[in-house]
């Protein structure tokens, strides 16, 4: 039996201004779970959230995480919200995950707008965390909301596992997730995510496979302090100078990785498989413009999905301790770090990965023939995941989004990591769906993130329209 | 005549406490030039000085520089503090030029007190601009005032230029300094300019020559805004990986620069010169341990003082636009600024640099074969400064060293850069003496910058026999 959604989503189209407003008050929660000084805003967001939740009849508990050393202090971690809607026994259980903090951000970074003010603008809600989570966190809220208004009963019991700490490595989460795995976890049947984005801005799609990361630390030093560029200019080895050298030799101008043995790790790719990229639509000119490049290393759009989605990519992310403001400072560092991740795909293995690194680092190293001394170290690092496509859990997804879409999903897979994916697939044992509601072009983790007005508002009927679909799944 | 000063000496020892409260005042103002927000601080430290200046006797004006666009702002020049201190038209005019401003400085960038703080610590006198160059500054303060308690008269006029901008490139002074050329400048005799270092830190020397400088600013960018790595990674043009690169062709390992024609422009060597290297005090063993290395590039001490001051040197400074914290942001920057900086010697000159490095730098750039778009443009340039060391002005120099210190002073060359100088020589006519009172291990410029006890006590002697001796010069 499919209930009948259509004036449902009518009211909550109508319900606008109230979405709106609960998303303004969340984006202006500065739960940057990064900044140690902001530690108390991430806290005040998951208080924030159990209160709403609460107020839709979930109960409640706040899990302690303890502390973290952060920027040489210790600091209480965020706690984790776990919530619980509904104990039928006669029904199967969702458990839904979702994160309250958010990546850095500045109006001095680049922002049109105040980053933590929610902006209306031609349709589209600027703010940090609009999209990325705060924003796809709410629409199961609203979801959930309208459907009580309208006296609809759940077809399933639904958990809530809300976080803080997703955009600073999920400390303390998984342990957590391992100790409630008999009781929280017990009994779930089917989670979702809505964690990612789409391929484009106008197809809704189900994603299937996501990268995993490998991080990296490389430190060069050998002089014990900064030193004045003039006096000591020219007799002495420069640890940046190192540095940058060791870094430019880790990949080709089109960005293609040349550490022994890394693409040699990579799943073969079935005829099969490749086959289903024929239908993706994908429009390469649409995306290098979103970008702003001239050109891409490959134009060619199954080459540039297997990039992005199943072969290693290799980012460089900065220096620190360079001098790095606006003008000029005739210094030498005398310790710098450089910062780069991998993202790894099956079968690639981090810790083979982060081995392979280290050696090719070394032996660059031993190449440079410096004094100087080399340090490079492994960071945080996430494992690649990828299900399979034609479960239950996924296409009741897909018959939500045909539902509020009119159009069958694409499959597709993240270029990105959300290494707490495998967590809950390994903990539960069940199927875990990622359900993006958000436009590729939403610039998550970048200047003006946004979400689209349209996107909000057909995230709320899409989640409510896959809770239901649930109920025949 | 030679007046005894052994009673001013024993005087100024024994007045060490007066010394210290003033430097302690001094350098707790933070007149941080290149520092926007730090602005009216460095005025206040202008109208400090001019009150100091004004207590010995000193008729003082401010002259106006006006404004300057910083970091998007228009905001108001320190003045520059003129002073004149006796017009007697039978005897000989001084100018004393030093500089009031300083380097940044924070306590987390590594320092071990408050750079804002003078701390005293084994005879030594911790803070920002304790040497570079508030002590030295306060040294003819201190040095004319003793003159003035005992009653012995000045052989010569004084003129002070005490400017706010030299850390930030003496911004608008050497256009002053031409406008002032048949004003305040006229009649000047000798310059003095006391703002760079000893050698080592026992053997007190006068320095004949300084390097010039030619700054460059390397921009890569590409893609319009900072992107997830994760969604982005492998299939763009990364602008930090491009930079890196063409950073590292720059120099060799040994920090040998590898732009052609720069070092077929440096002045000969005669064989008369390079005799004088040979009696030089320096310790290759003492220099290496200062800076904390394990090997220097070269330690034969010939070719590393040659290398420090007669040779052109290439040094990195650091990247500006890529994430520079600490920890992992899994960004790829959109928009990065290398920074790095050439110090040049006779007989190269700055346009001539200039060119040749753009010109490298855009023929590197070619080869890399990138999509990105690449502006490399030239920062601020300063000419080298090199002078007969035989003049009265440099006896004078010397006969006041022998005197506080009882050995005849090195004369050496110093690797940094004081554009300043040449424009005081152009325009007078006249010699300048540069005439360090500080130790080579003073850290200017870095973390835990201080001034020993001892070079500044003794450094208030030095100046006040120069003044003496100048009345036989």
């Amino acid at each position: 039996m499919t209930v009948d959604l259509t004036n449902v989503f009518q009211q909550i189209d109508g319900d606008y201004e109230n979405l709106k407003e609960l998303l303004r008050e969340a984006v202006a929660i500065q739960s940057v779970s990064g900044d140690p000084s902001k530690r108390d805003e991430t806290i005040r967001m998951v208080h924030w959230m159990k209160e709403k939740l609460e107020q839709i009849g979930t109960t409640c508990e706040l899990a302690d995480l303890g502390t973290q050393e952060l920027e040489g202090k210790t600091i209480k971690l965020p706690p984790v919200l776990l919530g619980t809607l509904g104990n039928d026994k006669n029904k199967k259980t969702l458990l839904v995950y979702g994160h309250l903090d958010v990546q850095p951000a500045a109006k001095s970074d680049g922002w049109d707008t105040e980053p933590f003010e929610l902006v209306e603008k031609d349709g589209k809600l600027f703010g940090r965390g609009s999209s990325d989570d705060k924003g796809p966190v709410l629409c199961w809220l609203h979801a959930i909301r309208a459907a009580q208004k309208n006296n609809i009963e759940l077809p399933v019991n639904v958990k809530f596992c809300f976080e803080g700490m997703e955009e600073s490595g999920s400390v303390g989460l998984p342990e957590l997730l391992e100790r409630e795995k008999n009781r929280f976890l017990a009994g779930v049947d089917f989670v979702c995510i809505s964690d990612s984005y789409w391929l484009g801005t106008k197809k809704p799609c189900l994603t299937y496979g996501l990268r995993g990361i490998c991080s990296f630390f490389v430190e060069v030093t050998g002089i014990k302090q900064d030193l004045h560029s003039g006096v000591f200019g020219g007799v002495i080895h420069e640890p940046l100078q190192d540095l940058m050298w060791v870094m430019s030799q880790l990949t080709t101008v089109d960005n293609r990785i040349k550490i022994p043995g890394l693409y040699e790790q990579v799943a073969p790719l079935s005829a099969a498989e490749e086959k289903t990229y024929d239908d993706i639509e994908f429009d390469v000119a649409e995306f290098r413009d979103s970008v702003g490049a001239s050109h891409l290393p490959t134009e060619d759009k199954k080459t540039l999905l297997l990039r992005r989605w199943r072969e290693p990519s290799l980012a460089f992310h900065g220096i620190e301790g360079a001098f790095y403001g606006p003008g000029e400072k005739t210094v030498i560092p005398s310790k710098v770090i450089g910062k780069f991740s991998i993202r790894i795909v099956p079968d690639m293995d981090p810790e083979d990965v982060n081995r392979r690194t280290i050696e090719y680092l070394n032996k660059v190293w031993a190449e440079r023939g410096s004094p100087n001394v080399f340090k490079p170290r492994p960071g945080h690092s996430a494992k690649p995941w990828v299900v399979d496509v034609n479960d239950s859990n996924f296409l009741a997804g897909a018959r939500a989004m045909k539902r509020v879409h009119g159009v069958e999903p694409d499959r597709i897979r993240e270029g990105c990591s959300i290494p707490i994916t495998l967590t809950f697939q390994e903990l539960t044992g069940k199927s875990v769906l990622l359900l993006p509601l958000g436009a590729a072009d939403d610039m998550a983790h970048s200047q003006n993130e946004k979400n689209n007005k349209w996107n909000y508002v057909e995230g709320v009927k899409t989640l409510l329209a896959y809770i239901m679909e649930l109920g025949s799944a």
